[in-house]
């Protein structure tokens, strides 16, 4: 069961600190939450941003600290693109989609498809680093499904209601401009919603129906979210119902061979 | 100014009626809101399905009064689909992006790049009609930046408040399964975000920071609305800032020429 209210709230939950390497997530969104005096309720879904993920488990990378293969040097210079990210996005990656100047879109090796392997300089300053080691870039978490899921159990545990989690990031895209929330990691909500079942008031049964639920939570989340100085990693959505679900974000992603631009 | 408070609000609005050929949308949706007690204020976005604009604008087709051209018979030949239903499709559209079995992914008139040219066979039978001429379907607006306009015009003068309208669609994605509600028709509301001039909290400019502001607006939108028998075609979305934009939906659109999936 999926279902979506008339009505849908989003809030920021504040009181999130910068975190750093070793940071405890999953206590510091309870903590966080305790003090907002939020309570959690059966069908919240929490959407937490990929970098609050990556620095508490130190995915920080000194680019002195980084020596490009042969493989790197040369797309480098083909794309114009400083070879030690390059080599970095190949290291996240299984395949390379499309190289262009300034921009790698590979696979990543969680299954998705994104630009630069999702790295990000932004916010990429670990915590007392010194400045001879950077400029810092920050890798994607490690296994965003475990770090929802491992989240979900705290507040499940603490609260006894049935939550969702999502991990997400802020894609580019074929054929549109701009960025959008995407769900890189999932928890107890269920990444799609097949509505093929349903019958629209005709009787006819309804044709494109399955919508990538947890990408759009993870887009409305975005707007709520930002990404400066206010930055809000931890957004509380409040009206939906669903089943708790175990699959993960890799549902979201299509296979090669089912993909038409791969 | 753009900005979203820590607390952003989706409401359907009920006592949308299932319109036909010829419902003034803009009355349709003053009276709804008038029923429904719900005064806008500046920052709100009203968010409309394209369906709704469709079935107003009397966009259905009896695929029995559709005669294809010797293209479409031949391309619907090759991949398993109603040679009709490519015509229309063909029509619809300036180029074909990828054709496979059942599908034709194509760039629409309206500049974005969609599957089938956003044709739908639910919710498509025209009031009052006889089998007789069916199946039938329904084509995406004529212009739906314009229909966009029509409906703020119209509740703009109402209520002296500065507000945005979004004609929403859900499309399919290269590389990701499930559809997200996309923006078509934009008017009020800037389709576009560009962040690039802010600074994260160390003072490094932000990178990848043109958000898909409508985009993200259409997609939280459709989580409410749902598209079967208790469908809702209009969502109100509170908690935004903006200057008013008169920037339409095309700015969302990438150039074939600056798209690499093109």
């Amino acid at each position: 069961m999926i279902a979506c209210g008339p009505r849908l709230e989003l809030v920021a939950v504040p009181g999130i600190p910068l975190v750093g390497p070793g940071a405890d997530v999953p206590a510091v969104i309870s903590h966080a939450l305790a003090s907002a005096g939020i309570v959690l309720s059966d069908g919240d879904v929490l959407v937490v941003t990929s970098k609050l993920l990556s620095r508490a488990e130190g995915r920080f990378v000194g680019l002195g600290d980084v020596h490009p293969s042969a493989r790197a040097l040369e797309l480098g210079a083909r794309i114009g693109k400083d070879a030690r990210i390059v080599e970095l996005i190949l290291r996240e990656s299984t395949a390379v989609s499309r190289a262009a100047p300034g921009v790698l879109v590979v696979r990543h090796r969680l299954g998705f498809v994104v630009a630069n392997a999702g790295i990000d300089a932004s916010n990429a300053v670990p915590p007392g680093a010194g400045a001879e080691s950077g400029p810092w870039v920050l890798l994607l978490p490690e296994s965003p499904d475990a770090s929802a899921r491992a989240i979900r159990d705290r507040l499940e545990s603490e609260s006894h209601a049935r939550i969702g989690v999502v991990v997400s990031d802020s894609f580019g895209r074929p054929f549109r401009l701009g960025t959008v929330g995407a769900a890189i990691g999932v928890s107890g909500l269920p990444p799609l919603w097949d509505r093929r079942g349903e019958a629209d008031p005709f009787g006819r049964a309804l044709e494109q129906t399955i919508t990538a639920l947890a990408d759009q939570v993870a887009a409305a989340a975005d707007l709520v979210a930002g990404q400066a100085a206010e930055g809000r990693p931890l957004v509380l959505v409040r009206g939906m119902r669903f089943d708790s679900s175990e699959i993960g974000a890799r549902a979201l992603t299509r296979k090669p061979e089912e993909d038409l631009y791969a």
